[in-house]
């Protein structure tokens, strides 16, 4: 019997153990995870692959071992949870080292079990070179593949974030890159602002993007992988990356907890699912969104960490509510640093709000300043009250100059007009008189 | 008879300007300016010293004549304001290519002639090799003085803003710098964590700072620059600056107008004096704080726009209040970027707040990723209620990522605890899960 027993050991369910040990330092905490390496940043992945992060241990923030020892509590791995019994408090856990499964109780459990890629049907993910890219033992086997037969064709299946952090990755590495989504644009869940540069650099880079189009089957087929598409086209490519986005990993307990259609286990702000004793965090877990004044399923290394800190704070006793996120996201791609907070103009209208977009260019530093670049940002707003809704931002620095900034004044419900003269920092190296963010705001002005 | 007479041509003259043409195309407007040079971005001074940028015209963004042509509004160049008679509405002025003065009736008058740097008594300005930096005209003394006479060594009277870019310029030429302040520490007005941030950085660079030290003396000798302290220590240079901030150039009208101590013209959130056809705006008058909610003098490239803006707005028969700002810097020190919005803790205690500081350094990208570097936050908030008052920051990358989000916290009156959690982005090559000014504001948590 642990007082408390955390499934899963990596971002939502280590922050928790840090903050249940700090509060209650005599309590007994037990972690398991599944598999064998635990706490990793799966977002730095792409980078190892272009090179830019030597090596994918580098990714690995703790051990078993050092968590322990740093941490003061014992993480137990290749220990898979199984099932859940919420009214005897207990976990069916199979311990993978030797199949047997047993059972553990528990005072309060967090679930931290986060998400799996989607796998498509058609896909033999046993074929050689073909990938997910979710785990390090993912990526150590790409790591090899890459090293060892060199492909000179990469064929990307998905057009999201990661699919397109790899693209630039392959890239730079000399492989020649076709990214397939069935979306008819690259970065569909991104506003026509984004979607318009991550197009246009796409096509800069000189690589193929087919828009419009399912893959239906893959085989190897002459030493080489064969795409088949649903207008028969076939495309021939030296490795494969399937990466069409991921579904919570809570088939072990979806059924006994609220869960969404895709999986996703309810958490209220305090992190507790609808059992009182069961807190859910992280990529396994949905997430208040303070705009929307509902959940949604929104997953991010960040949230992850959040939310683990506030169920892992309310767990031991503590009482804090999550404020929500406003769904803030932020993606490299080549030069271009991407980024939005709130909802765009299509999402504030499917949600019911008149919604008005206001967009502006503008240089990120001063015009005459060496390396000014133009930055670009649209700002969304009610209609009739002029609170802001969101905002978005392509900048060749960093987009989170704009987007921290507007994800505050979402967070605040701020008016736009408002935003349009807020007091932002101006200095010839890091922004001009009027930032485009500011810029963009002001096109609002009925004065 | 001027419908509007703008006195002054830079950011908010001719900010004012363009609204007025805008909304009433078809009235007149005169503006006049006592300098042959118009609208140059004096911010960008530094950068020409040290051929970043490459010449004093890339700083001048229109001449009377491509302003009169883009913007349809005439500028009349070599006129100064001599004195102004509110009653009769008019505006005397000396048309310098003459010296001849006349007088100019206007409708409404907008006031904006900016600052001027201060001279200290005992300095002769007209010395070879010593300088004044605030215009166009100085900043070409100074190009032509540093290519002729190749100084090897620069004092520097200030350590303020500008003294310190111009230490950075200077040493990039490879000219050995020495800075003289009466302030014990550089960048004095700066909360302690810049001020610390940009002592050490003097201190690596090579640079002197001798700090507690009053200069009472400047005079040529044999070939040189000798300078005297109230220590009656000595020192040599070749060339000597003397940048210890600006005053209001408003001693034609300040005795007519509602002037603050230092000569600083007030202006009410609409731009207006406390005469009602006169208008104030830029380096010349006060502002509106909001946080402090009173006026305060605080001149800045930015404002300046902003007010002008503003003043045109409500001259042309629109109606707007300005919200007023919150203090927001940045500053370029060598590899830091160094900026402030709102209060610092001795600031606040000094304005009878309560106040309570939290500090916290954080990569300023994933720690993993490469080029991370500590970026370094503190925030202050009102011990009881928790309402951010104000915040600061160093990085090596841009410190407006963290100063525009709490300036807009700020600006909204948000409570620290909010802002620790506020949806900031996320991505490994631009920030961590926790940056530095959420991580600052965490500590303040009492859950």
């Amino acid at each position: 019997m642990a007082d408390f027993l955390i499934i899963g050991a990596d971002a939502a369910g280590l922050s928790a153990a840090v903050q249940l040990k700090r509060r209650l330092p005599g309590t007994e905490i037990k972690v398991i995870n599944k598999g064998r390496i635990i706490s990793y940043g799966a977002c730095g992945i792409p980078y190892v692959i272009s090179g830019d992060i030597s090596g994918s241990q580098k990714l690995v923030h703790f051990t078993p071992e050092s968590f322990e020892k740093e941490r003061g509590v014992p993480v137990h791995i290749l220990q898979e949870a199984v099932d859940v019994f919420p009214q005897e408090h207990t976990v069916e856990i199979r311990d993978l080292n030797t199949g047997e499964t047993y059972r553990e109780a528990y005072g309060k459990l967090l679930i931290g079990t986060g998400a799996r890629p989607v796998r498509l049907p058609f896909i033999d993910y046993a074929l050689e070179g073909v990938f997910n890219l979710h785990t390090i033992e993912d990526l150590d086997r790409v790591l090899l593949f890459l090293e060892e037969e060199k492909p000179g064709e990469a064929a990307i299946i998905g057009a999201g974030n990661v699919g397109l952090e790899l693209a630039e990755a392959l890239s730079h590495k000399g492989i020649r890159v076709r990214i397939f989504d069935i979306a008819p644009e690259p970065a569909f869940q991104w506003p026509p602002l984004i979607r318009r540069a991550v197009a246009g650099k796409i096509k800069e880079k000189g690589i193929d993007f087919l828009g419009g189009t399912a893959i239906r089957s893959l085989e190897r087929r002459n030493g080489r992988l064969s795409l088949g598409t649903d207008d028969a086209a076939a495309y021939e490519a030296d490795v494969v990356f399937s990466v069409v986005g991921t579904v919570p990993a809570t088939e072990f307990c979806r059924d006994k907890l609220n869960a969404k259609k895709n999986g996703a286990l309810f958490a209220d702000r305090r992190g507790q699912t609808c059992d009182p004793d069961i807190y859910a965090a992280g990529d396994c877990a949905s997430v208040y969104h303070r705009l929307l004044d509902r959940n949604v399923y929104f997953p991010l290394g960040s949230t992850a960490n959040k939310m683990g800190r506030i169920a892992g704070i309310n767990m031991a006793g503590g009482d804090i509510l999550f404020p929500g996120i406003v769904g803030t996201q932020i993606l490299k791609f080549f030069e271009l640093s991407l980024a939005k907070t709130g909802l765009s103009q299509e999402e504030a209208e499917k949600e019911g709000f008149r919604a008005r977009r206001f967009s502006a260019a503008r240089p990120d530093k001063a015009a005459y300043f060496p390396g000014a670049a133009p930055a670009k940002v649209e700002v969304v707003c009610e209609e009739d009250s002029g609170v802001l809704l969101g905002a978005a931002a392509v900048s060749e620095t960093n987009a989170a100059q704009f987007i921290d900034a507007a994800a505050v004044a979402v967070f605040a419900g701020m008016g736009i007009e408002d935003l349009a003269w807020f007091d932002s920092a101006y200095a010839p190296p890091f922004a001009p008189v009027w930032n485009a963010l500011v810029s963009a705001a002001l096109k609002s002005s009925k004065a």
